[in-house]
């Protein structure tokens, strides 16, 4: 339990009641209450007030709110405030100000924009957090600390250049490693002086974000920042935790977002929490992948759905409403799939600034009448009456799915073979074949033990760590199922390749040599054609992208190339090893051919869907204390019939026993 | 009348002769007489030739030009050359030099890049301005003032952020006023001193032009840049002013031009003058329209067209010729909607630098047997005989379009719900439908007397600033017709939402409630179902971008959303309000269905179509001493069949009783 | 011959075994000598190497390599090193670092990116080559100097500024001068001090990097940058020199590259080589027009084949592999345009940084069984065979297409009349039509004699320097046939216009005076409508882009416009002029136009194909000695069936008498 003192599905989100007069505070309360509303954040954005200059500290206001929030049943959700410096701290010491990507001193403005290196922002941050954890350690109100906000960006700074050398120099000793970790005698790149490294961006080796000449240094900057600003939450982590060594401390993470290395970051995390944004145009399958991912961070712990929008968000190019029920649904999938909170971003819409129009649960109308109003306080009757019941269940699954950041920074960065390799697409389309399956998987990162599962998948594991091919070997020697892509086993953790033939390190375990890898425009389509049926796989499939021209060593080929000058050469092969089998797709396949081919890896494993459903419902399973929590959700405009056997739904009490339906957009949790 | 030396509608154009040698200016002259070309504007461009160096001045060719001009029967329009400063003064003094958006220092280049607040510029703008208004006071082929050129463009120096805050303290009064105005305390953006406070640009709260962290601040910045410029014109419009109080002084504006707020500007100038360019593919309601906006700047005072080209510009992505008859047809367009100038830049072709494949009246080619000069030389003739009969004649208007800058800088700096959202676009739309009709309307501005006028359409009015609402309802109170749409009365001046309730200040006035904003991508369209046949509204049209959820306070519905969550629920409302009515259009409808609105809301005051013509005549109508003229202008690309009536035609002399036929691209004005 | 010390076509390419240890070295012997391998492009990227710091030089490496090589039985062509400065140098000497476009000081990374004005750079690149030509002056193994590498880019640094304001100086005498040639009395720009000249960049006088507003400085700027590029290979060609007046000195170029004007490149070179990168949607008669192009530098003296790849590149969006047999194709389309060598980028594939996927002859794998060294061993073998036989053959053409660099710019930086216009696009319009009919062409310079031509064809001479006008006109009065097309003749070399009456210069040779061009959107199309049928010109074709409005003073007119108002104008016209003829195209035709009218000029020329062959099949001729050598090309994915006549197949060996058959990407010489 995150924290036992308020033991239920926490209900609540970001409150800023700083931003409006007394007056409106009492009205909060009152919708609190009527919306069933138990844990608001304060303090978020807060530290021009709490340190209106660089001697004062005065947290009377956020005393107040504590108190009044905690005095009608609300508890805290405690923020750190440093997401964004004060003006006069950015006037004063501009070393708290960021250099771009383009090399250009930042100004004030903006948020989550301070840099990471800066002694002052440094300094200040851990001194707010000293601060906050020595005022609030006794209060009751209390219930977990939430560090800084959506931390993410890079800063190309002198001090940051001065950091990353330091930083390099713990990485790697000597000038000498660095030389040859970059293979800086590509391009006269040699260095003799630390002082002659300078980061990585649009004036030196970088343009487009993506793009760079040494994919080694550039790698490695990545790595660095996303520790820089770890190091700043632990700072804060480490100053609170002096204070309540017992309250949790969380950061809310963002999902697949690109720039930190979320399972460094988990670790060092009491609980993960993230916020949930879907376009409107965010497969619900992409949604769940990122729940699971977040679950993933650490090791299946339960953890916090820190912020969604009750209906609308105000940055997306076109701000669609959450359809009636769909709030719901999406909040129910997030602890379907292991989130013990169902938090808002934004308990009283703002009335100016850049997202006065992003939902609420108090909208500007600033009455109960609303339809979001009232789907709220509907969802927070509801979880009140769920109590502790979900709290600390677990999802199970026999399958995992591998997604490394660093590996996607590699794959990203890489100059060829195919601009249009998105990393984060390709690890969907797996997650997809299965979701729409309904079979569980665990997102994991290459650090966490295998032989849980039954099946790894690893997508373009382009970057193949040290070790981390034995501990794959050795999964599949002792009967795992490792499923792996075109561009793996190219490079070790320096973006070098290893040599002797692709791919690499996981050669021997495939079975195969990839001679060449041909790439061509996402138009052109090649033919997966099935020349052994194998489970569900039969007849022909479409694949595009990229094709591997491959040799079996001792593979199955499980599919041939149906045209070009390579038809009739392996795309799909399956190769045995020890007491499990390796498969491997020598191409970016439709996703036909991945949902057959799911189903005939799982079925080889007798792993069978949760439930039989129909299309577009989702199901999922948690598991607390020998009970069995179904989560049955309906994503069809329409309404469904279910056969779910027996049990009882927790959402309304009623007993199951045969053939049901499920509104559209509804919800179930089926207790067995 | 303008100036009273010249009675009739002036003909002619920018003037650069100090680009050529002496022997060519002779025969401008004899080209010019041919063309019955009565003024040039002269000195828009020779900063650097009257002033060399700091010290010293040189008119002596400017005096000679003037003097020959005035010889041979020609006015001058008399530019102050400071559109484009020395290159030695932004080598000697480089405040002159702007920053720019990206917070890059400019370097000398280009034109209209003075920084508003360069102390330097001002100081040499305004004795140059000076040193003119006294060096030709008395001229009597002197007969307008033109100072600086098309000023445009924003600064982001340190000068300006200077003068941003004195201008934040004369505004605001206190710091404290400004937090609460921007909402400062969104993001922990306090101020607790001035100088904290940095120009908004794409270093500290904005990108990509118009996103924004804060509105506040970017709003204000906007109407503070427009503000500096006008400050300059003023500076030189005074000095001009102390030799010459009698002579109009003017500079030319741009349409809509999204930078400066023209209607603050026309307030400063004697006689608005401007600069029409429309693209191959401008629509001729939207040049139209840029002509009624020009003429409601002074609330109907005629104008002068200071800029067209005769046949073809150089700064479109593809310059097409205007095709034979357009530009005569384009002129009287001007004249139509209350120009009493016809004007051309340029009389005489560069010969290097980026205008020299813009049209001029004289082409490189240098003599008059060109298609372009024929057609020059005879709207020159016709002009000449219209003589003084249109100066001064006014456009009459019972139907207004309002249009505010700082509305339009508002809404498109909001983040959310659409980025689609296009104010100009939407303004247009209702625009081009009345345009369609026939029916004159007048572009105003909000500080307009509405009593003038049946109908006040304000289109997206997102932005009701302070006393507005009351202005409307005494309007509609007193038996007016209002018509707004989606997306109004949602902020204050300051950019703050009107809490309690969406529209805001408007709702009791068009007794609805707009609960909700849907936001979708361009291509997905809903429909309005007509409930109550209303005059030409019946069936169903398309609707698209925004979706109000609306709820009816005591408005009629006159359709409802045919799809959707809100299906069947209102869209388009109409509110009896004192003895007028209140319309409410809750979407972006198809243009047919704003031809039917507008028909309708017409027929209800009983305001007619001017002529009942064929599709692609424009009618419009200047009233005189009694006198009635009416320009009659075919827009297609074939003769039309017309009933006209009554009536002498201006420009052959023609009575006409009643069938006419109008060849293509043909223009009769009918005086009756 | 390039060097008799080795008469074959050489087969090598770039070889870095500094970023190799030791034991890869024998290796790569093994394998050169199993390719055929007898060049080794040594030295391109080791500066940083070679001089560890200011004072110290280390060779040591590279002795070791060269006589290696030698010992192996293979050259060297040695690099200077130049062609990416060292870290310490950037640290040391930030002048070596270039300002761009955007007017920032770029960092140190990537390469090529010394600015060609710092007194550094031009110090220490200098001196490397001094000490390169000392050291190795006397070894046997140094075939050629091969400088820098691939230069190119512009800066835009205060050295710069100060460099550009001397050779205006040395240009232009006086700043009246400047003044006059720039037009700057346009938009007030007038230049009282050479030190207000700033470089035109982002930051002065243009944007999106081909528009300006001052064409006169802009083109000036990038005649000024490619003349320091070429001073900066001087300096280091004339180090070289004084040790080895007898070492042929080149670098490799880049086609039709757009920012050096490689023609007066080519005259300080002694042989051209050039780098052949074509994408996987390159035509293949652009590849042969750039062949071509690199031929014409030096009037037609065989060229080198620098690089190219052996299959697959790495920075293309889509890299695909070269199919079967086509690497072996496009080399001999290398050797069939001119070129003495077929040299690859790389020989062996790197193992870190940004080619890494890049092809090369020995790929990761290492080993000698894949596709592509069996492809590389195989033709390395076939020229062996071929021995000296081909090696100063000459390509012998009648028609000469002109291209012109400072043409290009011009014509890319004028302001109107159409974005869409694209000089090398046009360009190779008329190339094609020649190719497809496989009439040999010469790409020739402006300074090239056109008394060896039948025709001469001069798309879009928009730019006629002085005195060209004359030598044209000499050349029809001569019996030549000129072809030459819309926007053509309009200025001179500092881009002012020439008056009276468009083509300028061109005017009486083709007897027509060009009254307006209109420009429309790509996609309005016209239609040139043959009037009188000529040669294989007959019906109707289409046009688009830009429309000349044309009046015949005495050259007959072949077509009329079909549409528009000008329809019925001429559009295609045909001038007598001594005893030749000159063709004029008023707009951009389609293909099949062109196709045609080529035809018909060859045809009254009596010029020929070189064979006839069906599509697809390339033909080209060179001969040596008296002797003939056709080279015979396969594009087509299937074989042919072709129709030869008498001669020996250089390939095979084989006697050839009538019919015979030609395989997918299948190449003959056939001798006769």
């Amino acid at each position: 339990m995150i924290n036992e003192k308020l033991p239920k599905i926490w209900y609540g989100g970001d409150y800023n009641p700083e931003q409006w007069e007394k007056e409106v505070w009492d009205e909060d309360i009152r919708m609190f209450k009527l919306a069933g509303i138990d844990v608001a954040t304060l303090n978020v954005f807060s530290w021009a007030l709490n340190q209106p200059d660089e001697e004062t500290y005065d947290f009377t206001w956020l005393d107040e709110q504590i108190d009044r929030l905690y005095e009608n049943g609300i508890y805290t959700c405690l923020a750190t405030s440093t997401a964004a410096h004060p003006a006069w701290m950015a006037k004063k010491y501009p070393d708290v100000l960021r250099v771009d990507y383009q090399g250009r001193k930042r100004a004030f403005g903006g948020r989550h924009n301070s840099c990471p290196n800066s002694p002052t922002y440094r300094k200040y941050a851990e001194r707010m957090a000293d601060r906050l954890g020595e005022r609030y350690k006794d209060h009751p109100g209390v219930l977990i600390w939430h560090v800084s906000n959506e931390y993410g960006g890079y800063c190309y700074c002198d001090n940051c250049a001065a950091s990353f050398r330091k930083w390099l120099q713990q990485k790697y000793g000597t000038l000498q490693n660095v030389n040859k970790a970059w293979n800086t005698r590509f391009w006269g790149h040699t260095f003799y002086d630390w002082d002659e490294i300078v980061p990585p961006n649009a004036l030196s080796e970088e343009w487009e974000g993506d793009s760079t000449n040494f994919q080694g240094i550039s790698l490695d900057y990545r790595i660095f920042q996303s520790d820089s600003l770890l190091e700043c939450f632990k700072l804060e982590r480490d100053a609170l935790k002096k204070h309540t060594p017992n309250l949790p401390v969380t950061t809310n993470l963002m999902g697949t977002y690109k720039e930190l290395d979320y399972f460094k970051w988990g670790k060092e995390m009491d609980v993960v929490s993230w916020d949930n944004y879907p376009a409107y145009d965010t497969p619900v399958s992409f949604t769940a992948m990122a729940h699971d991912l977040m679950r993933g961070l650490k090791s299946g712990q339960p953890f916090m759905l820190m912020e969604q929008t009750p209906s609308q968000q105000n940055w997306q190019p076109y701000n669609s409403l959450k359809r009636p029920g769909v709030m719901r649904l999406w909040s129910y999938q997030a602890v379907a799939r292991g989130a013990d909170t169902v938090m808002f971003f934004q308990l009283r819409r703002s009335v100016g600034a850049c997202e006065k129009y992003h939902g609420a649960v108090i909208e500007h109308v600033g009455h109960e009448n609303t339809r979001v109003f009232r789907e709220t306080a509907a969802l927070g009757k509801e979880l009140g009456n769920l109590s502790y019941a979900l709290l600390d269940a677990r999802v199970q699954a026999k399958v995992a799915i591998v997604f490394d950041w660093e590996n996607r920074w590699a794959t990203e960065l890489s100059s060829g073979p195919s601009k249009a390799l998105d990393y984060v697409k390709e690890v969907h389309n797996y997650y997809a074949a299965l979701f729409d399956e309904n079979i569980p998987v665990d997102m994991i990162g290459v650090d966490e033990d295998l032989s849980k599962y039954e099946i790894v998948i690893a997508p373009v594991l382009y970057m193949v760590k040290s070790g981390y091919a034995d501990r794959v070997k050795e999964f599949v020697q002792n009967g795992g199922t490792f499923v792996t892509t075109f561009f793996s086993g190219i490079v070790n953790e320096h973006d070098l390749v290893t040599l002797g033939g692709y791919p690499g390190e996981l050669r021997d375990l495939l079975g195969i040599w990839v001679e060449e890898i041909d790439a061509l425009p996402p138009e052109e389509k090649n033919q997966i054609v099935i020349t052994n049926d194998t489970g569900s796989l039969t007849g022909t499939y479409e694949c595009r992208l990229l094709f591997d021209i491959i040799h079996s060593e001792g593979a199955d080929v499980l599919a041939e190339y149906g045209s070009d000058f390579y038809a009739g050469t392996p795309v799909i092969t399956r190769h045995a090893y020890g007491k499990g089998k390796a498969y491997y797709v020598g191409t970016c396949p439709d996703q036909a051919f991945l949902t057959d081919f799911m189903k005939t890896v799982c079925a080889e494993k007798e792993i069978a869907p949760l439930l039989n459903v129909p299309k577009g419902v989702e199901v999922t399973e948690r598991r607390k204390d020998g009970a069995s929590y179904f989560f049955i959700m309906n994503h069809n405009a329409s309404t469904v019939e279910l056969e779910i056997g027996e049990g009882t739904d927790l959402l309304t009490g009623k007993e199951l026993t045969g053939a049901t339906s499920l509104e559209a957009y509804g919800v179930m949790i089926v207790k067995r």
